[in-house]
Order: structure tokens, then sequence, then C-alpha cells
């Protein structure tokens, strides 16, 4: 099958990076993100004419935050980039010359994780990956599923709460309005204007004030039990794992992944999500119980699993 | 392939019916659905006898409410029988003598109308069925998409509001209380009770209170024009319809289908269901949207689809 | 002004207490509660009797759960008793030759703390009763404020949870839902069944099934460090915190008294629902903020508080 | 008692009036509203001296958004001028050389409605006043309850969805943003961007998007029957309604009167309200229900009633 490139967009630097069917990352190279849509495609040829270099290349899988089409090749739309309607298989093969499959970033990371991650002994398995929103994906069956229209899984626009906060999508109340990085540091700075006095540690890593907190500080507080940090953790975990417990009841996962950036605090963030989890569950006693589990690939997995993608066949739906 | 036989077991009658290679029903038979799990035993048997009469069989498909496991063969859980951990299969098979898959009910109607009912043109799917309660089943890639341990597409129990009513699950605000007929039920007697000058014709088709309306009055009464009964329809409605919100997030379908006895109604349920979802609908401009089409099948889907699925091997979750 | 008698309607004792103008208890006598409305009239009166023995007594105060009028005579609704439109003053009063006052027996206790526990140096206090279910009372420029109609201060029923909880009122998301003993058991019954691990204490104290857990074992085993038991308590303090918030953008009171069976716990209670009510406080850093204080009187607050009320004249609303 | 000024600071104009002891207005002076909070100062002075020509004045009622402490004399915050402890009241009586009294404006709309409005022959009412925002004023015994630090009475605040939208109060789910004219808005756009075959009269008064819908539209499209307008009013008086009923719990009022800009719409509105109210209202069939009335003083209730509370004492709370 050979080598492929994986190719991750992110908010400062474009990645890409020469994957073997092990999922080793073999070579890196980056550039930073350009500011314009079209730019960006010339950014992404760059990338990758900077990894291919010395390696005999059969394809190209691209990562990108938004909708993807069925085809794995038109973008409809993006919430960073200025991408609605984007032919972006078209242009980049144009560019480099090589089979160019387009993905969603999250079902990327979730196929990483499947393939050569936490999921490698799974089979079916649903990936939650946890930044500054909420993405997933879905493997059923040894297979990627992107949805009749290759827009499933978006599980941080589940509804959680009737009339709740607004969300970018235009909506209310969506997961991830409760359970990303931005959740985490509204808990904080809504705790810690409340009750400043269980917040000293939290409040003296930042400027003082709770508008000063950032999402490093919490994690960082938290470890030393700062408890504002310890409760907006929990309360985090609270929501998090009322949706698994969703999750579970509409697919029945063999297990499920978390990854992204909050998943880098370990236990901290794993055990209470197992605990509220487990309370919401319906039919706990009674069904076998899907184990929660922390991604293992880290910050690689949306580049190793869109390199691999390049070499799958897409699924249906 | 031949004939099968699909059992269908409701709460007043076990009927057991020959169903050809095409969907068609060839004969019937039923018989008084008996008090304990055992004499069900007797009863499934006698209906398979009763049907089989002159026909060649070649497998049996029965469709049991509650959690069976991935091999379709021992039910977990049944919420309104006294199963538990019951090996179904094996004790039917010892009495037929004839192959048995035994499957979630809701399963098996989501099956029949994938095969031969609304989502005949379609190859991915997601069936809801909204009687007492709200089941469902999951059809991706032309084949049932049953859960890693066989108990997926609890759509019911999916919870709509934190800290909501409690369930017959022990959980709270599953969508089923709020998008069933039960739900129906309680939104009439909540408004008829506050408002009995918009009731009067409601009221009217029971013994005069609120307490004594009944869904089938809401449903002619609502026909009519009844107020609060075409209010109550609507109530139900939002809350399907921003449920089929929240799964095309997670499945990204074709199309949905509406069945089960509510669905009976045709567009006085599915007209405000579809404004409903179109509402909440994330992305709805820049994304296909699913159709949400009603049923055909009426009460025979589960039947049909549990004989049909006695041909077919398991998919992978 | 001379001494007056308070009478408690309780599920299994009605008490009468001597009461004299500082609060004091001079003489109490208890008869067991009869089932029917009519024999507790006759109840109340044989505990009026049995107490006055040997005092110059000058009035009657009677604390009821229920709704009563504005002339504190009538009980419009009773939830325990079969009293509607009943003429409860006039009953008492045929048989116990005094001037009778009704009221409702958690104003009847948020008085009596006003009067003569918590409230003594307050002007303008909110008083909670904690118990199986949540009501209070309010007093304004040192006077209760009943209502217009004599119904006020129905905290419990004020709606926390749209689409909640059904409440006994045949409403949804009514506070004392939430907030009260019932809920309490709810919460350790619901978090013992997910994580019995962290129940064991707790479930050892009962049957040993979560069904089994009542609501002093879970005092016992909060007091023991029990994890299940404790969380129990910080989700019922968040609830009780949200509301007095609420209460605080609503009356803007000096202070809050907290009283009823579960205030029995302290600080065990009081401390996380000081934490929830600075949270949802809005405006908290610019704006006086309200005490939250135990209620000291115990379960006598009601008898001397009703007692007192009968020598007050009625302000309006 | 003579004449007395009432001034009411809008967001483009300043106005005041003077007011007999009936409520009549005999003459009024405006001047635009300025920037900065000391110039605006200036600016009531400027007012005060336009209206006070000719007239013999005995004292000023100013109606300031925002929290007033309980000697009707600074300002501890508002939120849409730079107020922060401001001694208002000594600031405008070093310039007119007149007793002043300082007073929420919604407090003062409230008193206006009681005194010369529609809740002239009441003597409990609550007000709500419905602009762009929510806020009332509590009328118990014939006095202005003002709460113990001054701040009662901010309806808008009260929580009405857990976890819901975000308030600029810095807490989540405030009524406010369920029941004001920004929530309107939001709920046209919202349904027109969903169903814009249902709103073609509405988008047609606008920019033909979504985004250019401003209230104004909404009513003028609702009046004429457009469908996403009708339930945009449909849905924002569910929400007043249910905010109403609880109100109901607690104050238990002799009336409601509903004033403010969106009050102007009469029956548009108060019809769905009072449907909603009494779907909600607890123990509706035990209890004397409180009517819900229309504001009759339009605009002008709260400078009336600023100026008729310079004539009273402020009450205990």
């Amino acid at each position: 099958m050979g080598l492929t490139i994986g190719v991750d967009i992110g908010g400062t630097k474009i990645a890409a990076g020469v994957v073997d069917e092990d999922g080793n990352i073999l070579s890196t190279f980056k550039v930073p993100t350009p500011d314009t849509a079209e730019a960006i495609v010339d950014a992404i040829a760059s990338a990758v004419d900077g990894a291919r270099a010395g390696h005999q290349i059969v394809g190209v899988g691209i990562g990108a935050a938004g909708y993807v089409d069925r085809q794995r090749a038109t973008v409809y739309f993006a919430p960073n980039i200025d991408w609605r309607q984007e032919p972006l298989k078209a242009k980049v093969e144009a560019r480099v010359d090589l089979p160019v499959v387009v993905e969603n970033d999250a079902n990327a990371a979730a196929w990483g994780e499947y393939r050569f991650g936490a999921g490698r002994d799974n089979r079916n398995v649903i990936c939650i990956t946890l930044g500054t929103g909420l993405g997933g994906g879905i493997i059923i069956g040894d297979k990627l599923r992107r949805g009749h229209f290759g827009v499933a899984a978006e599980f941080g626009h589940m509804r959680m709460v009737p009339d709740g906060l607004l969300c970018g999508c235009g909506k209310q109340g969506c997961w991830e309005q409760y359970a990303s990085g931005r959740a985490l540091v509204r808990y904080a700075k809504q705790r810690a204007s409340a009750t400043p006095g269980n917040a000293e540690l939290l409040l003296s890593l930042g400027d003082g004030t709770p508008e000063g907190i950032e999402g490093k500080h919490i994690s960082t507080a938290a470890r030393q039990g700062d408890r504002v940090s310890v409760d907006s953790y929990r309360e985090l975990a609270r929501w998090v794992g009322a949706g698994l417990a969703d999750l579970a009841s509409l697919f029945d996962p063999e297990a499920f992944i978390i990854g992204g950036g909050l998943s880098d605090e370990g236990e901290l963030l794993l055990e209470p999500v197992r605990k509220s989890y487990r309370r919401w569950l319906v039919g706990g006693g009674w069904r076998p119980v899907a184990e929660v589990n922390a991604a293992t690939l880290g910050g690689k997995a949306g580049l190793v699993g869109a390199a691999d993608l390049a070499r799958q066949p897409a699924a249906p739906m």
C-alpha cells in the first residue's frame, strides 16, 4: 500500500506528516496557517511538498474542521475558514499530483485512535475529542461511519439543555457549550467570581481576576487541589459523562475513547467522567457496559488518522 | 431462501405470520398473551405452529420488547415480561425445531420499514416508533446496526431534559417521557385542567374530567379542531422534532421514518414534527437535510421485519 | 396580652402548647392524629383542652398544612387531610370557646423563628422549611405577609426545571422535587445504584439495596464521610442554594433562615448551600448580600409561631 | 402636598415632568441623554429646571435603571451608565435645591400603575415591565416593597432555565433572556431561519434576511397573521406566563399588571400569556386566581410613578 501523508490544519500551523501502514510518522513538515481560504490551499501544498521529500507517497489525507461531503471531496462549510462548498480535494490534487481524501478532523482523529491508539483492539468505538469545542467520530464494524451525507458524529451539537446556552451554530443548549475547554473556563470564572476565597491559587496564576482565568491555569491549579478548579473539572465531567450515557443508549459501542487537549489531564478528568457516566447510563445493571478509555495518540491522532484514511475506501454512511 | 415466520409479542395477543421474501404475509395466527414468562414461550410455539401449517418454513424471527444480546439469542431484560437473561432462542428452538432469531421489537419494525415500507429506497435510515413509549432502529449501509452488545437504538432513553421527568428506567428526562402516547395524554390532561373551556369536545369524549382523557379522544378531537387537543399534538411534535434534530447531528441519515401507533395520525403529527425538526436542526443551511417520512406498514412492520431478519446474518454493531 | 395556645398538626400526633408572650412553652399536650377530617377537629379540641388546664388562655393559633384564606378561618385545600373549603376556625371555636386563628404551618414556623428564633433581630426575613417537602414564610416590615388571598410563600412550587419532575401538585419541576427530604433520598438511591462501591456504609445501614435507603441513613453515613451520602447532600444543597438566589432577586431580604428537619444537619447542609447561593446570586459584587442562617427553634417553631400569631392582627397581604 | 417632578432617564432622552397629586402631568421638558455619568447629572438638573418653570415644586423623584440603596439615595450599580456607588440624590440635590428621591425605574413604573393606572383599585399587585429586558415592582399593603437593601423585584433575573442562556448579569437562564423584547427577536430569527417560507411577510419588512429582523417588524407582521411572528409571540407568552405562575406561588398578589413596550400589543400578547399562566399556576382549582391586566399609562408610568414616590416615605422592605 505504501506511504501516505496526513495533513492537520491547526489554528497557527499546518502540519503534514509521512505515515506508514503501521501508523508510524516518518517525517513531518509544518508551515504557518495563513488567513485566507485560498492561501490555505497553497500552504497545504507546501506542507505536503515539504514532507514528501525522499518518500514514495501514494496519497494524501486532509483533516479539516467542518462539514465534508460523502465523496470526501468538498467542504460544505467550515467554522473557522471561509470555505463554503469548497472543492478542496480537486484544488489540492491540482497542486500535489496525488490522490487526496478530505475528512472531518474529529473523524480523522477517531480513526487514528481506532487504528493505532486506544481503540486498536476494538471493532465498535465512539471517540470524543474534547478541545476548545467537542467533536467525535463513529467506528462501527471496523469502518468509519460518516453519515449518509458525510456529516455524522457532530456530537458537540447534540442538545443537552432545552433553551440552553447559545451556540456558535445558532442553536441552543449544544453539548459543547457544557463539555469543552470553553465551558471549563466559564465554570471556573463563575465559581471564582462567587467564591474567590476558594480560588486563591487559581487566581494567582493569572492576573488576579476571574476574567483573567485561562484553561491552563485551571489544570495547573486543579492538580494542586485548588477547590474552584477541582469543582470546575467535576462540573465539566458531569456533562461529559451525561453525554456518554446518551451515546451509549444510541450507539451501544464496545468502548468510548476520550481524546483532545482536555484528555491530557487523564484521571483528573476521566475518573469523574466515569462516575457521571455510570450514574446516567440507562439499564446499567442489565447490559454490558462500554468502557471509557483515554486516547493514547495525543495531538498526533488527527494527522495519523487522516493519512490512514487516504488508504481506505469510504464506507456507506 | 424460502418462507419465514415473524412473531410479534403484544400486550394482549401474540401474532405469528408466514412471510415471503418480498414481505408479503401469507398467513397469520394469533394466541392470547399469557401472564408468565414460561407460558409466553409456550404461546410463541403455539402461534408458530398455528401459522406454519401448509408452509415450508426455514426460520423464525421473534420481535421482543427488551434488551437482546449480540447473538440474537438471549433477552437480557424485558420491561413488561419477567425475562432476565432469558435464553429465548434456545427455548423456542426446542419447541418448534426451526432456527430462531430474537430481535428487539423496534429494531424489527425498523427493518420491516427499511426492507418493504417507507425506507425501501434508502440505504441509511433511522426509524422511530411512537407508541405508548418511544423506540427505534438504525440502518446504516443496508444493515441493521444492533450495537456492540446488541442494545443500540434505545432512542427513547436519550436524555432530553436534565433533571427532567422520572422514567420507568430509573433515570430522568428520557425522550420517551416527552415524545410518546403517554406524554400526549399528559399534555392534554394538564391543558384541559388549566383551560377546560378550550377542551369541551375533548372532555365530552371521556367522562368529562381531565383524568378521564385517553389517547384516542385526543386524536378524534384534534381532527375536529379541539384547541387543547391540537395544542397537545403540537407540544408532542415539538419534542419529536427536537429529538430528530439531535439524531441528525449524530447519525446523519438519509431519511427518518416515523412509525408506531401515533404515526397513524399522519400529517396532524408529521407537519409540526418537521417544523420543529427544521427549527432545531444544526447546520440546516449548509448540509443536505434528511427527509422525515411516515411509516407505511402500520402495525405489521414488526412482524414482517422479524420474519425477514430470520434470513439475515447479524451485522457487526 | 396573656397566654395563647399553639397547635401543630403532625402526621402521627397533634400537639397543643401553652405559650407566653416571650415564646416560652409552659405546657404541652399531645393526642394521636386521627384519620378523618371531622375526627381531627375533635382531636384539636382535645389537645387544646388538655393543654389549657390551669392556664388563663386568650386565644388559639392552629398551624395547618394547606392553603388558608385571608381571614385565617377557612382551609381552601390541604394535601394530607380531606379538607376542602373547610371552616376550621368556626368548627374549633365552637368546641373550645376561644378565639381561633388558622395559619399555614410553614408560615407559623417562619413567624416563630422571626419572633423568638434565628430571626429575632431581623425585620425582613425569608424562612425556608426543608422537611419531606419544602415550605416557607415571608416577613416584611415586621409582619407576616400572607398574600392577598392568604396563599403566598408557596416556595416549594416555584418551577426550577421546565419540563421537570412531576410534582404532587400536578405541575412539573417544582423546587420541592429537587430540594427536600424526598429529593435527598432520590439522589442517594440513584447514586448508590450507579456506583454501589461508593455507598458501602450507606447501604449497610439499610437492607443493603438502593431501594432500602432512608433519609436517616444518609445523614448518618454523610457524617462519617460516605461518598454517595456526601455527594447527595451536595446535590441537595446545590438546589437549595439556587432557589435562595432566586428569592434574593425577588424579595431582597435581610436574611434567610433554613429550618425543618433537614436543617438539623447544620453545616453539613448549610455550608454547601451558601456556596451554591453565592454562585447563583445575581449582582453579588454590587449589592449587600443576605445571610443564610440556621433555624434555632427546631421542631417547636410551628407551635410557638402559631400561638404567637393568635395575638397578631393579620397584615394586608 | 403640592407638585413634584418625575424624571425618566431613557437611552436617548431624559424627560422631566411636573406631576400633581392625581398623577396628571402638567408640563414636561426633555434633554438628550449624554454619554458620561457626570454629564447625566447635569442633564437631569437641566431637565428639572426646564420643567419647573412657573410651578411650585416640593420634590423630585428620579427613576434610574439599576440597584438603588434602601435610603433611595445611592445607585449601587447601573447596567447602562457608569454608576458605581453613585450618590445621585446628593449630587442632584446640590444642583436643584429640592429634596430628591432616587428609585429603580421599574419600581417607579409599578408605583405609577398602582397609583393612577391599571392597579388603582388594588392593594397588592405585582407589575412586570416587558421592554428590551424584564423588570418589575412589588406593591404589598399599599406600599412599594423595595427589599431590605433596596434591590427587590429583580424579576428578570429569576432563573427560569438551569444551565440556560447567558445573561448580561453573568448568570445563566434568567427570565429576561426568555421573556423580553430581545428574546422575541431571537425567537423570530431562529424560526425565520429554519422555515423562511412561514416568514415571508416578516422578512419583507426588513432586509430580507433573518439577521435583519427587528422587534417592530414582528409586531407588525404578527398583526397580519405572519406565522413565524405569531408563533414567536406565543413562545414569548409561554415564558411570561410561566414566570407569572411562579410569582403567584411566591407573592399571591391580587393582580398582575403587564407594562413596558411589549405590552402595547395588548391581547396579541396577553391572551396567550393568560393561557400559559393558567397552565402552570399551582393549585389553580383551589385558590383565588390573580388577574393578569394590561398597564394603562404606557411610557408615562415611570415618570408619573417617580414623581409620586417623591411624596411617599419609604416602606420597610
